[in-house]
C-alpha cells in the first residue's frame, strides 16, 4: 500500500455558461498554488448551463476548509456559479433506513467497514427488529421505530429528530419499503438515496418483480435514485440489469434482483460520498 | 467444414400437464427409430400447462413430412396437445417491411446471405424508396407502397396481397415506423416480429430515445416482440441494453440503439425460424 | 410464500450415447409413478458421450433414498451410465477456506443464512485470524491454521482431518491465497471450488489485477473453477466481467473485482449444490 | 436535425506533468477567443506524464488550420508537450484490408455511409476476390492482391504504394488474416487497427474460437488494438464479450464472435477518427 495521497478538494460547479469558465477556475487554483488532479465538465446545451467537477490539491500553506470557502466565494461572486466543495478527508455521517430484508443492509455496512466508502455509518433506523442483532454486532446504533398507518406522522417526527441529533449528511433507504411523506422530505434537509427494485421507469410502484414476471420481460433491473415527493420518479443515479428467461420464476427474479440492488445502491452511495453527482432538474450528471 | 448433419424435425408442444408426457413423446420417437438430439420443456405451474421443444432425427425409412404429420396427430389425439413441427431443411419465406432507416434492413439481409438464418428472404415492402437500390443490389424484390393517412386501408390490402402471392411465412418490421391496423393483423395469418427501440415496457410509443434522454436513464435498450393489436404490448422475444451517461445526447442514444436493434431483431428472427419460440398468453418461452 | 414443493430427486447422468436414452430414463421414472419436473441433456458429438440432468418427484410410496439408489442401479446396469443422484432436501456440509480478505467470506455466509444455498455451512479454515470474530458472530467454527513454507505438509494433514471429522462434502476457497498440494487434492475426496480473480485463461497466477492493469485491458473478470493439480487450470464453472478504462488504477480494478468475485463464486457454489454441474474432461456442463 | 455545430479543434496532448497545465491550455484558448466544449485529462502517476484531450471552437476570425498549428507550437515550446490537433471537419482517408469474411467489411462500410464515422473510405485491399462485387456496389476501389508465402514482400511493397497514392491516414484490418511484416509496419507511417477474435491476452494467435471452445470458457470476446510488430500484443483500444455455455459449439462461438467483432472494431475506428485515443507505451487512453 503506497503512502496516502495528499488531501484534495473537490468542487461541483453549476451555473450559466459563458466563455472562459474552464480557464477561470483553473487559473484560480493555479495561482493559489494548487494542483488539479481531475477536471471534467458538461454543458446542457438546451438550458445553456455549465457544470464542472474539479479536484485539486491545495497548496500546503492554505487551510483546506478556508480554501474550500474561498473557492465557493470566488465561484459565486466572480463566475455567478454555485459550488459545492468537499474535502477528500471529509466523512459525512450516513443513516441507513431498513425494514426486514438484509441484503442491502449487510452489503452497505461491509463496504463501509472495508474502507470502500468515504463516509461514516452513524445509525440504522428500522421499522422491524429483524436486523437489530446484526446492527449490534456491527457496533451500530439501531433505532426500532415501528410504522403503522396511524402513527406515520409521529414516526417521521422521531426519525427527523434522530437525523438531526446524529448529524446525518446522507440517508440511504436500503429497501425500507415505506413511502416518506412530502413533509418529511421538506424537513429532512439532506439527500436521500433509494434503491428501487426495477429498471425504472418500467415497473414503478409495488412488487416490481411480480410485474416484470407477468409482463414476460427478458431483462430485469434495479435503479438507485434520489428521493423526491413523486414516488419512484427522482433523478436516476445508477442502474444495472440481468438477463432472465421464462425458466425463472418470481423467486429467481428476486434473487437476481438482490445482487443488482446491492451493487447499484452501493455505487450510487459511493458516487455521492465522493462528490461526483450533480442534479440537474430531474436528471443527474455523474462525473465518474 | 464437416458434412451436414442429417435433417431433423423440431416440435413445439403445448397442452394440459399430466404425468408421463416426457416419456410418451420420447417413446413415440424411439419406437419409430428416431434419435432425439435435444429436448427441453417448461411447466407453467399457475396454468398447469406443459410445453416442450423436442428435436430428433427420424429414421431414414420415414419421409420427414409424413413423420411430422404423424407426430402432430399423435400429440393431438393421444396427448391432447398441439404441436408445431418444422423440418430443419424448411426455409420459410420472409418479407421485410422497411421505411427509411437502413440499419436493420442491411443487417438482416447480410445475415440471411451469410447463412445465419433458416429462412429465405422473399421481398421488401417499404413506404419510402431510400432502400430501393440496395434491395436491387441484394437481388430482392422491392415493393414501394407509400403510406398516407388517407390510403392506409388500400395500402394494407395491397400488402396482404403481396404476402399471399409471395407465400410469406414471417413478416419482419425492420423499423417500419407505421402502425398496422387490427384488420391487417387479423387477416395477415403469419407471425409479425417488430423491433421497438426501447427497453419495453419503458418508453412505449413514439420517440423512445427522446423519452429516455428526457428521463435521464442510465441504460437504454431495444426489444423484439411479436406484434399484437395493442401497440408495443406483444409478447417479448428478446431484449438487450447499453449503458449511457449524461454525456450522451439523443444522437448518441440513437447510434447505440441502432447496434442494439440490429442484434436483438436478428436474434428474435433466428429463434423464430429455428422453431424455438412458444407464445403463452402475452409471454414467450424461448428454448435456446 | 407458497407451501414448499414436494421433495425431488435430481440425477446427473453420463455415458456412451445410443438411441433411446431419453425415452429409457423417462419411462423408468414414469412407470414407478414419478413426475419429471425438468430434463435437459447434452451430447458431446466428438466423444459420442451423452449427458443428462433430470429432476423428478418420485411417487409418495417410494422412499426417496431407495429410489435414488434404484435409479443409479438402473442407469449403471441397463444403460451403462454413471448417475449422481441427489435429493432436493439434501444439505451437503460446506467448509470455507479463507485468508485475510473478507468479501467472499461474508458474501457466501450471508447467502447461506438467507436460504439461497442448498447446503449447510460447517466451518471456516483460515491461515490468518482476521475473520475469526466475524465467524464467531455467524456461529461458525473457525479453525486457525497458520501456514508457512515449512509447515505446509502438517497444515494440510490437519485440514484433511477436519474435513473428515466435519463430514464435509464441498470445499470453497474464498480467496484462500494458498496453493493446495497434489497430495492434498488426491486425499481430499470432495470437490473444491476456487475463485480466481481474473478472466482465465488470461492472467493466471499471482496478482492478476496488476497484470491486467499493466497490459491495459478494457475488461477485467473473475473465474470460478474446480481445483485440479494444475494451477488455475481446472474446469471453469462461471465467469463474469466488468468494463474498465485507463482512469482506473489497480485499486479500482480490485474493488470492481471484489464484486465480480462474490457473484461468480456464489453462482458456482449454488450450481454445484443444486447438482447442476457435470465435469467432462477439463470442461463443465452447467444445466441451469 | 438541428443546424450543424460550428467546426471545432481537438487536441491530444502528452508530456511531463507539472502544475498549471490545465490552466495554461485553457488560458491560451480563452485568450484567443476560443470556447472549450470538452476537456478531459489523465495523469500517469508512475511515469509522471500528463495527458489531455481538449476540444474547442476557435474564434471565427482565426483560420482553424492556422489555429491548430499555433496550438501545437505553443504546446511544444511553452509546455514541452506534443500535441496532435485535428479539426472536426477533417475526414482522414481510410483503407480496409480484407480477406474472405465479409461481416466487418460490410459493417464498417455501412457505418461510413450512414455518417457515423469521421473519415472517408478510400479503398479496399484484399487477398481474395470474395468481396469484390460488394465493394463495387459500394463504389469503392478494390485492389485484389493475392498473397502466398513466396510473394509476401512484393505484396507488401504494392500495398504500401497504394496507401501512399491514395493518401491513406488509417488502415483497418477487417479480418485480414495475414500477418504484416515488421518492414511493412516500419514503412507504413499511419496507424493500423486490427480486430482480434478473442478476449486478449487470452487466446492470442490462430483459431481463438477453437481455443476458447477447447478450454471451456464461459465468456468469449473480441479485441480491437493497434498493430505492433509483436503479434496480437499491440495497445488495446476496445473489447467486448458474450456469455456462452457448453451448448454452443465452435460455429456458435464464431457467430456470436462476428457480432462482437463488428461492434468492437467499429468503436475503435470511430474513436480513432474522433481523435480520442492516446497511446502510452503499450496501453491506450480513450477519452470517450
Amino acid at each position: 500500500m503506497p503512502s496516502a495521497p495528499p488531501a484534495s478538494l473537490t468542487a461541483l460547479l453549476a451555473g450559466p455558461d459563458r466563455p472562459g469558465l474552464v480557464a477561470h477556475t483553473a487559473n484560480w487554483i493555479f495561482e493559489r498554488g494548487g494542483n488539479i488532479l481531475h477536471a471534467d465538465q458538461h454543458r446542457d446545451g438546451d438550458a445553456n448551463v455549465f457544470f464542472q467537477r474539479v479536484e485539486w490539491v491545495p497548496a500546503a500553506k492554505h487551510d483546506p476548509a478556508a480554501e474550500a470557502a474561498a473557492f465557493q466565494d470566488y465561484a459565486a461572486q466572480k463566475l455567478g456559479m454555485t459550488a459545492r466543495v468537499m474535502a477528500s478527508t471529509a466523512r459525512p455521517r450516513v443513516a441507513i433506513f431498513a425494514s426486514k430484508a438484509g441484503h442491502c443492509f449487510h452489503d452497505l455496512i461491509l463496504r463501509f467497514r472495508s474502507g470502500e466508502m468515504r463516509g461514516e455509518l452513524a445509525c440504522v433506523i428500522a421499522n422491524h427488529d429483524d436486523l437489530a442483532l446484526s446492527a449490534e454486532h456491527y457496533g451500530l446504533r439501531f433505532f426500532l421505530i415501528p410504522v403503522s398507518p396511524k402513527n406515520k406522522a409521529a414516526v417521521e417526527k422521531r426519525q427527523l429528530k434522530i437525523l438531526r441529533e446524529q448529524g446525518i449528511g446522507l440517508v440511504v433507504l436500503a429497501r425500507y419499503m415505506q413511502i416518506l411523506s412530502p413533509e418529511f422530505l421538506a424537513q429532512c434537509g439532506v439527500p436521500i438515496i433509494n434503491i428501487h427494485h426495477s429498471f425504472l421507469p418500467a415497473f414503478a410502484g409495488a412488487k416490481p418483480y411480480h410485474q416484470a414476471h407477468a409482463r414476460g420481460v427478458k431483462i430485469i433491473g434495479a435503479t438507485a435514485h434520489y428521493v423526491t415527493p413523486i414516488l419512484d420518479d427522482g433523478p436516476i443515479i445508477a442502474q444495472d440489469v440481468s438477463h432472465v428467461s421464462h425458466r425463472h420464476d418470481v423467486d429467481d427474479l428476486q434473487r437476481f434482483g438482490r445482487d443488482l440492488e446491492k451493487v447499484v445502491l452501493a455505487q450510487a452511495v459511493r458516487w455521492h460520498l465522493e462528490n461526483r453527482i450533480i442534479v440537474n432538474g430531474n436528471k443527474t450528471m455523474v462525473f465518474d
